[in-house]
C-alpha cells in the first residue's frame, strides 16, 4: 500500500499510503491505475508550487474499486469498479451553480487536495462514476482525459458531416480527433512531430504537417470554405493564429490549450467571418458518462495511446525521465503494488 | 442635384449627380439624408484606397424616397420612404448563402460600388427597407448604424435582466447600450472621453471611466460575478483585455470594433471562465427591421446623437474638419439641395 508524494520542484517520494476512513458522503477507493497528465508534469516542473502549497499526493486520472462506503452514500458498494471526476464543487457559490465545473471556488482534487497516486484514496461520493460492465480498469483510467475531449467536442457543437481541424496531436488533441470522428465529423489533425503523426495514422486519422500540407488539406476537404470547427490544443502562438485563419465563415474555434499569458489573436478574422471562439475547461458529469460509454464500446482504439504501465515505486524515476524528455503519449501507474 | 466624389487621400469634390435609370430588379432613389460613418472617415484618411480603386461616391447611412422603379420589382412605388441595407449579396457563393451578410464575395455598397452621398442613387431593390409610417427621414437615416447595434446585441444573445458592459462610447457603442437597455438589460458603458460620457448620461445611461470606477461599478452591479455580455467597441488593446477580464463565468464577449492587426487576448480568461468570444459584422435584414421599429417607437432618444445636419455642398469641408479633430457623434448630410 504505497503513496507518491510530490515534495516540490521535480522531487517525488514513495511512502506508505494513509488509509482515510470515509466520512459522511464519502467513499474510500482502492486505486488500480492512475495516468500521468500534462498538468502533473507542469506540477513536477515546480510551476504550480504556490497553488500546491507543500508536499502533496497528486494524480487525477484514475480507475479503481470501492473499498469502503461512508454514511449517507447511496448506490455504491464495496467492489464496484469506478472512476473519479476530480472536481470538488462543494464550496462553489450559488451564483455559479449552473456551471459549477468552472465555479469560482472550485477545488481540483489531485491539485488542491490529495490525489490518486496512492493505493487508498478517499473522495466525495458525488465525484464517483461507475465503470460499465465489461470495461477493464486499465482502459477505464483513460476516462478522465477522454471526458476532457468529450467536453471540448460538446463545447464545439460538432455535428455529423462537419469538417473539424485539430491543431496539436498530443494526448488531448488525439482524443478530441477520435471523439469528433465518433460524432460523425471529418477530421484533420495537424501536428509538428512525426512520431505523433504516425500514431495518428495508426488510428486511421488524417494527420498533416503545418504549412502547405495543412493549407492544401483544408482546401481539398472544404472547397476553400475552411473548417467548421477548429480545436486549438497546441498552446502555441502559431496555433491560435492558424485556428482563426482556417475557420470557415461563422465557424467555431475551441480554445483547449492553456495559454498562461495573453497571445496575439487575429481579431479581424473574428469580425470578418463572425467567428465564435470558445474556451473549454475540464468537464461536466455527462462528459464522464459519454467517455465511459465510448471506452466500453472499444471502437476508438484508445489503447494505442498507452505508452507504458509503470509500478508505483518507479514514479519518481518516471517523472525524472519525462522531465528529461522521454517521449510518451500516456503512462499509467499501477497503484496496487 | 449634387453628388460628392471621394477623389483620394482626404480630397472630396462636389459635382452634378448622375441619374442612373433603374434596370431590372433595381430602384432609383432620391436621397434625403446620408450619415457620415467611421468607415467613411477611414476612407477619407486614404486607408482604404486600394479597395476603393479610384474616384467614387461613398456613403451608406441613408434615408430617402423611391423615385423610379425598374422592371421586375414588386412592393415598391414612387414616393415610398425607404432606407437601404448596403450589402450586395448577388455574387455570394451558394456555400455562404446562410450567412450571405458575411459572404466571401460580398460587396459593400458605398465602398465597393457607388454610395449615397448624392441626390440620386440607383440600388438593387432587395436592399431596400420601407420606412414605417410616422418616422421622419432625418431619424430614419440612423437605421443603418442602429441595425449594426441590433445585430451586435443579437449576436450577444442579450437577455432581459442581464448585466451588459459596453467598452467604448462612440456612436456604435452608445447605440449598442441603448438597444441592450431596450432589450431589458442593465447596461454599463465605459468611455475615456468626458464629453461622450456626458452624452451617455443625458441618455440616462450609466457611463463610467476605465479603471477603478469601472471595477467598482461591475462589482456593485454583479456582486463580483462580472458582466453577462461584454461588447468591445473601443478597438483598443486595453479594451480587448478588459473585455475578457470583466466577463462572468460562461459570459459572452462580442468583438464589434475592427482590429486590423492581431492583438493580445487573455486566452486564459477564455479557458478559465469558459467564455464565448464572438465576432459581429454588419447586419442581416431582420436587424434593419428591428432598427426601424425602434426608431419608429421613438423611445431610445437617438435624436440626441445628432451633432449637425450639413448641406451636401459642404461635405469636402466637413471631412476636412473631422480629419482635423472636430468632435461629432453623428453628422447627417442633407442630399436634397
Amino acid at each position: 500500500m504505497s503513496a507518491v508524494t510530490y515534495e516540490g520542484q521535480g522531487v517525488f517520494s514513495v511512502g506508505p499510503a494513509t488509509v482515510v476512513p470515509p466520512g459522511p458522503g464519502e467513499v474510500r477507493l482502492e486505486v488500480a491505475y492512475c495516468g500521468v497528465c500534462g498538468t502533473d508534469l507542469h506540477i513536477a516542473h515546480g510551476a504550480m508550487d504556490e497553488r500546491i502549497g507543500g508536499p502533496r499526493v497528486i494524480g487525477h486520472e484514475m480507475s479503481g474499486t470501492v473499498a469502503e462506503v461512508g454514511p449517507d452514500v447511496d448506490g455504491l458498494r464495496p467492489g464496484d469498479p469506478v472512476v473519479v471526476r476530480p472536481l470538488d464543487t462543494r464550496e462553489v457559490p450559488a451564483a455559479d451553480r449552473a456551471h459549477s465545473h468552472v465555479g469560482r471556488n472550485l477545488r481540483f482534487i489531485g491539485i488542491d487536495s490529495p490525489g490518486a497516486l496512492q493505493a487508498s484514496w478517499t473522495v466525495p461520493a458525488f465525484t464517483v462514476h461507475r465503470v460499465p460492465d465489461g470495461l477493464d480498469l486499465e482502459l477505464a483510467a483513460f476516462a478522465e482525459p477522454l471526458a476532457v475531449a468529450c467536453h471540448d467536442v460538446r463545447r464545439g457543437e460538432v455535428a455529423s458531416g462537419e469538417l473539424v481541424l485539430v491543431i496539436g496531436g498530443g494526448p488531448i488533441g488525439t482524443l478530441i480527433a477520435l471523439v469528433a470522428r465518433a460524432r460523425g465529423a471529418r477530421v484533420l489533425l495537424v501536428e509538428v512531430d512525426a512520431g505523433r503523426r504516425a500514431l495518428a495514422h495508426a488510428l486511421e486519422l488524417t494527420a498533416v504537417e503545418p504549412g502547405d500540407e495543412l493549407d492544401a488539406a483544408i482546401e481539398a476537404e472544404s472547397g476553400g470554405a475552411g473548417a467548421d470547427v477548429v480545436f486549438e490544443v497546441s498552446g502555441s502562438a502559431a496555433g491560435i493564429l492558424a485556428a482563426t485563419r482556417h475557420a470557415a465563415i461563422r465557424g467555431r474555434v475551441v480554445v483547449v490549450a492553456i495559454f498562461p499569458e495573453p497571445k496575439p489573436v487575429a481579431l479581424f478574422d473574428l469580425f470578418w467571418k463572425e467567428l465564435d471562439v470558445r474556451g473549454a475547461r475540464v468537464y461536466e458529469p455527462e462528459d464522464f458518462e459519454a467517455a465511459l460509454s465510448l471506452l466500453a464500446a472499444r471502437s476508438l482504439g484508445i489503447e494505442r495511446l498507452l505508452t507504458a504501465v509503470e509500478p508505483i515505486e518507479r514514479v519518481p524515476e518516471v517523472f525524472a525521465e519525462l522531465l528529461a524528455g522521454r517521449e510518451a503519449m500516456k503512462i499509467l501507474v499501477d497503484c496496487r503494488a
